[in-house]
């Protein structure tokens, strides 16, 4: 297991800085109202490719060597970071593999060909797809880059907290949503040495709680195919998040589906920012923790924005 | 007719510094791409009311002299002037009396009344309006701000492609919507003196084109009840509005109801920014007159973000 390292995440910044944009930081005195806080939203739904994936997709794949990059890189998510290393690699000029169920929605198939990824295509199981992703691999020689326990996975996803402190001048706290912990990952990173007085918080959804119990539990506990309306944020921990949730997050907190679906909407309807079900975990915690966070600067931050717009939330709940 | 200077577009902007804020300008590679142009979108669905009418309701406002603001102030519309001017008074602490029929949807008074304006209801025709609206006005003493055919509001609109060019640093053309002419009119009195060379272009429905009839045929035409999903813009112009539109606009430009509507979802999708339909009829216009504009630095102005999350157009067609 190889530690990413502060010095990581400077030098993922210098290298990543003509692919991804310093996104705005946004707040609402109609939510400071309602929480009693001083919140700072980092807009990573206007971040290229919608995510702040991109950051750390694009450290992996402009820190290859030319003989690597050439290969080309590979992946098997289907969500976010699939469409960020498709963005990245054709930032490069070079191949971005993505292995896909078959039965993947073709709008989540359009969007990662619409950035320049190659789908292959596998059956809808483990199996299936370790067995095309290893064909893959073993014909291309891409470079696998996973969604988040990769080291420059995380030290890339570390500079959306490093922009955050120097654009706010400082926070009491910074709650980022949790699903296999690269952004939480790289926040602690960062923050732990740039502002270590800053407390970290993860937001879950109750329904794919495992970082919440494996947090209270003191080991990895990993939940087979939970089900959430957070759907970046249903994978489990890995050894290298963990040892940065373990060391560094002050409290892990739950949210339960309505709650995440009205918060959402609640940042629709009062910032006018399109973001996805992910991002407002954290809101949908603050709201019920009120005396956690009332009267603390607090950065949060809003992961990404690519939600289905025929299909919202609280239009079937 | 009192015709408004540029000195009262400087003048209106000190006031409402205070009250507004200097709503940040996006732009998006993709859709740069898309349309040939280099697009500048000043995005006033992140105004305060989610509106760039609170500009000149906020000038109207607070230029009032405190023995007039005691008497509060008055307004007949139901749609982004009302929420607006709630707001102003509100900050000013004075009364706003909002006149609107009782058909009006229970959201559109929700919202009224969550900015501090009080509803005065009416028999939903143009005869039982203006019954009511003289009663509260004789009542009240409050003094009537008009949507757009007044000159306080028509300065206060000013400042917003006052801060569009500041914000670019000088543009070839800037694009807004038109309904009653409001926007267009403060455009152009600011344009007209400040960037002379910055041609200007207002974008209408083709279901609700009066405007475009209007110039076309050089004197104002008023439709009755036109129907569009761009709901902001179904008002006709007015002598005030039609001074300014038939001196500065270098043309106007038609969309149909899909082709506005498919704008709309282009931005929400590709800019992650909620807005109105009406806020989508200048990008229409563009895309259907990409020779127009092609190579050009345009400015775009997002005219609002109040919209029905729960309706959204795409859904119904």
């Amino acid at each position: 297991m190889i530690i990413p390292t502060f010095d990581d995440m400077l030098t993922a910044h210098e290298r990543i800085r003509p692919y991804v944009h310093e996104t705005p930081v946004l707040t609402s005195s109609f939510l400071n109202e309602l929480t009693g806080a001083n919140l700072f939203f980092k807009c990573e739904n206007f971040q290229k490719a919608a995510a702040f994936k991109v950051r750390g997709a694009s450290n992996a794949v402009f820190g290859l060597s030319d003989e690597q990059a050439a290969r080309g890189v590979a992946t098997h998510s289907s969500g976010n970071h699939a469409l960020s290393l498709s963005y990245a690699a054709g930032r490069r000029g070079i191949p971005c593999h993505v292995v896909m169920p078959h039965t993947a929605p073709q709008a989540k198939k359009d969007a990662v060909i619409g950035y320049g990824g190659q789908i292959t295509e596998c059956e809808p199981s483990t199996t299936g797809r370790e067995a095309v992703f290893a064909e893959v691999q073993e014909r291309t020689g891409a470079d696998f880059v996973h969604p988040y326990n990769d080291p420059r996975v995380i030290a890339g996803q570390g500079t959306c907290s490093r922009e955050l402190i120097e654009q706010t001048g400082g926070l009491d706290a910074v709650i980022a949503p949790i699903g296999g912990g690269g952004m939480i990952s790289g926040t602690c990173l960062t923050l732990s040495t740039l502002a270590s007085e800053t407390a970290i918080y993860a937001a879950e959804p109750e329904q794919a709680d495992d970082a919440y119990r494996s947090f209270k539990a003191g080991r990895i506990i990993a939940d087979d195919a939970p089900v959430t309306v957070a759907d970046g944020l249903k994978v489990p921990l890995k050894d290298l998040t963990w040892h940065f949730v373990s060391s560094h997050v002050t409290d892990i907190l739950t949210a339960s589906e309505q709650e995440i679906i009205d918060a959402m909407r609640l940042i629709w309807a009062r910032m006018k920012i399109v973001m996805e079900p992910s991002s407002a975990v954290p809101l949908a915690t603050i709201l019920k923790n009120k005396e956690v966070f009332a009267g603390k600067r607090v950065g949060v931050i809003i992961t990404g924005g690519n939600v289905d717009l025929d299909k919202l939330p609280w239009m079937n709940s």
